[in-house]
């Protein structure tokens, strides 16, 4: 990969310019006013592989949202690697917290600030140029496949069955994607395990209209103080989850597990100051690190209800909603919980308020194979650019469709992602540091590589 | 009063229109974009008294919104009444529900929509006409005095001091205001008690930035569940309010009191009907009428925190906000609850937030006596008007500035309002009944005449 390296090293400010035009695309996938955005965005992929020498590539329509998908096939003799990352982003609330504008990206402190600079635009990207060069220098060793969706942070509602129909087009010996972080740039790591999630809007009707609180206080049933003893009943004082059946499917991992798991560096001081709290919090009985990685959460995203402008309105509101989010863990099923969930949630509503729960979206928990030959290629190929072997990492994250494509397609997946913890992704101020850029489109080749001598 | 009656007669649409040029400014208090809106509905009521016949009228500036001052001495063998009211009114917001503008007032359904049209620009500006009436008919029985204020919606926090520094202009013998409501305009009522308040804003902060719910879900306390937790931690499943100290001074009324409130008409199933609700709600022990009247509430007017636009963004936020307001009774002082409700707030968070607790606004509950001459007038005029005597009524809602009034300036005030349950004030679609706009301009010069007499 001599010739490769060289390539990448030549054409890196390009390759940083086009990054910068895909992040300047305000892809937004909750937001439905960006529609168009979408669009762009695909188009811009689409044209990025073309130009990288794919034998074609094409954009597919969904109900949702495009998803791109090209390819460049060698031949029947080499090993399929099939790329999955989305070319959608978070909404960016609140604005004001941002340094420079979350869709003009621009280099400081050595690193990309813009929304979408990590998650996932700049990770995507890190393939198409990692493709780009090994094809360009004639050093490609495996067939490949790209697909990119534009709904991850809504789901991938189209994506499971886009997939289902088209599980020939995309048989592949594996799946790689870079849509994770590493520990540190010092503590390389690999992600093996993934959240499921569950989530859902919530909302508490009460009054036909706002009251004044004076003449209706102590009659009328307050939707805000409801919602607030319903969100509290959802918990307990050990930080355990208390809907009925919550933890039945719950893996108990044995002591060892736990044990390794747990020989991973973790600084509580540094990890507090670095998010600017007093002390942690989670469920009792467990460390920090498996509190993230191996144990189901419940966490409130989003409340609303009421007068929330400026000084003193003296109303008891109609109604009070908000966005609950629990993320799961093997082998807890979503739809199973998502079940419990709103039916213990309607039973712990009082009398005299009417309650509404939608479903926004869930995915199953995921577990990789850390002794698979593709987890080894990683492996090998992490531990050549990082100067040290990965760790393998269990992440509080979800990317329900991983368990999707295993589901689907029948294949693994490779969790090989270049973020860190102060990327800030999903709040303002997300960036990409610009060594772990590099180091991205210097691991992925040598995955290729290893992979294909196996 | 013959002439006073045809006066008034003649002139109904006249008053309107300048009713309606009154309610057009939006002079919303609690919105400081509305500044030069108080200034100019301080100056529309100036020039009101003025052409009403007042002996002189003046705008007094404050550290706030002005108040408008204005008088018309017959003599020292005069009795004095004090006219108080209030220019300035609620927010309007969710402003989709409003069927009508909220600053072009209209009338339908035989009432006047818009904000303030009752609350208190409408029963306010009924003062000025009934005076205007018997003032130009010759038939002023008594010495008026008039203050109005602007602040009335966010705690009245000029008129205070402003009546201290000028006791001796205020003299008068009883104060009058319309800013409450009758019980129905078949069962015509005076209010004689009033609850107090205690409203503030309270913050619960977390991490120093939106988290990323799956990375960090599960090791940060989440500041939506904790304010949660505390919101339903300051009530108990009885709905007795869990303060220490709370109800240590509350006024438990005689069994005789007691029955003689619940006489009182109160029809629950018409009550659910007209708010939409289905069941009604409340403190274990007490009759719906207490519950609003005399026992004391807590009630959440607003909350928000993290993400609440569309679809699902996944963050545990860096904090969250509420509006809390409590209303008291006698014998509560508001100060103290204060104190205790901030000390145990503080108490009730756990570790890892931070608590920042705003007062907002506070006032004292007031009881009125229905033995006083004034009481007796008020009485014989509603009757006289509306065919039947007033009940006494205990109202749920707050008007601090009254109890200020007793303990500045020592007069007593006679609550003679005209609104009704249906105005909906602090709500979309706040009306004023033409018919009680009729019987307010026909019984506030009866009540001038038989306080005079006696």
């Amino acid at each position: 990969m001599i010739k490769t390296r060289q390539y990448i090293k030549e054409n890196k400010i390009r390759f940083l310019n086009e990054l910068f035009e895909f992040i300047a695309i305000p892809s937004i996938s909750s937001d439905s006013r960006c529609k168009t955005e979408m669009i762009n965005a695909a188009e811009f992929l689409r044209e990025s592989l073309i130009n990288a020498g794919v034998d074609r590539a094409e954009i597919c329509q969904t109900n949702g949202n495009p998803i791109v998908y090209a390819e460049r096939i060698l031949g029947d003799n080499c090993k399929t690697i099939l790329i999955y990352g989305h070319y959608d982003v978070m909404p960016t609330e609140p604005l004001n917290e941002w340094k420079s504008d979350p869709f003009k990206p621009e280099i400081r402190d050595d690193a990309i600030w813009a929304r979408g600079a990590d998650d996932d635009k700049g990770q995507s990207f890190t393939h198409i140029k990692a493709f780009e060069a090994m094809n360009k220098c004639g050093e490609l060793p495996c067939n490949v496949k790209f697909m990119f969706e534009g709904e991850e942070e809504i789901g991938s509602g189209s994506l499971s069955g886009w997939c289902k129909e088209n599980k020939d087009k995309l048989k592949a010996d594996v799946i790689l994607l870079s849509d994770t972080s590493m520990m540190d740039e010092d503590i390389p790591s690999i992600t093996c395990g993934l959240r499921g999630i569950a989530y859902f809007d919530v909302k508490v009707k009460g009054p036909n209209r706002d009251l004044h609180s004076g003449l209706y206080g102590g009659v009328v049933a307050n939707p805000i103080n409801v919602l607030a003893s319903m969100i509290a009943k959802l918990t307990d004082d050990n930080g355990k989850i208390t809907i009925p059946g919550f933890y039945d499917s719950v893996n108990e991992f044995s002591d060892e597990f736990r044990a390794s798991i747990n020989s991973a560096p973790f600084n509580e001081e540094e990890f507090k100051q670095s998010i600017g709290i007093t002390a942690i919090y989670g469920e009792y009985g467990y460390t920090a690190i498996e509190r993230r990685g191996i144990r189901p959460t419940l966490d409130l995203c989003g409340i609303s209800g009421g007068y929330t402008s400026e000084g003193a309105k003296t109303i008891i509101p109609s109604y009070a909603s908000a966005k609950i989010s629990m993320r799961l863990v093997a082998n807890q099923n979503y739809e199973k919980i998502s079940e419990e969930f709103v039916k213990y949630f309607k039973s712990i509503a009082p009398e005299g308020v009417q309650v509404e729960i939608v479903s926004l979206h869930g995915g199953q928990p995921y577990m990789a194979d850390h002794n698979s030959p593709a987890y080894i290629a990683a492996s090998e190929a992490v531990t050549d650019v990082f100067g040290k072997a990965p760790v393998p990492f269990y992440s509080g994250g979800s990317i329900p469709i991983i368990s999707s494509f295993e589901k689907e397609l029948g294949i693994k997946s490779i969790l090989l992602g270049f973020g860190l913890s102060s990327d800030a992704i999903h709040s303002p101020n997300e960036n990409f540091r610009l060594s772990m850029f590099d180091k991205a489109l210097e691991t992925i080749p040598l995955f290729y590589k290893y992979y294909a001598e196996k």
